[in-house]
């Protein structure tokens, strides 16, 4: 479970189960603070981290030696309310000594197989609200 | 557009175009160091804090004043891979001087028309990655 709070402006404190707290909040001109990340770039932080996980852990099962690790996301919005990304386009950025083919069968699998965010995003979840 | 690092582990490090970072990772059982959100959790987050940021500006707007504002959401997941949630649960629990259908209309108006984040979910955004 996570809980957000309301702190001051539009800017909130995220916690989850564990303790860890973000700060989430959005730009001056829309009233908040600039002093977190804006709830839409969390959607693509939560998309590129699952599948950097599965990509990281796969590649080095198969025996890659990672220098280096990245992966950028942008989204492409719609142009009137309530803005939702139409398409999001995703680069990853694998350095170090490891096989291409297995770089491409560790992304594969993470796309198609375990990436728990693409595959909620690829299917409607239930949305239940209680508003207390 | 934002950027994932990796850091060690399957510990990595997310920036966004405005210099903020948060720490992403995962329990230590699963090869992190737990010292940061999960994607999972982050999801969530980026749910609720688009419909908070909705809801508090819509809210004040209508004249109500806010003591206090919290969400929380929690998913049910899949058992099996890619483990998705297929629902997504979210309380919002708001104190203060307000008329009861004020708020309820201010949620409204998020889940309905204004929060991308909701929309995002509820759409299934094409996904397109470039493997360097």
């Amino acid at each position: 479970m996570i809980r957000l709070t309301w702190s001051k402006s539009l800017q909130f404190e995220a916690e989850d189960d564990h303790h860890h707290r973000i700060i989430v909040d959005t730009d001056k001109g829309f009233g908040g603070l600039d002093q977190g990340f804006r709830p839409m770039d969390l959607l693509l932080v939560a998309l590129t981290g699952c599948m950097a996980m599965d990509i990281v852990a796969i590649l080095q099962k198969k025996g890659g030696k990672i220098d280096s690790f990245a992966m950028e996301a942008a989204g492409t919005r719609a142009e009137t309310h309530p803005r939702k990304y139409n398409k999001i386009k995703v680069r990853i950025i694998c350095k170090g000594a490891y096989r291409r083919e297995d770089l491409l069968r560790s992304f594969e699998l993470s796309r198609d197989k375990y990436c728990s965010v693409t595959a909620t995003l690829s299917s409607k979840p239930d949305l239940e609200f209680v508003v207390e």
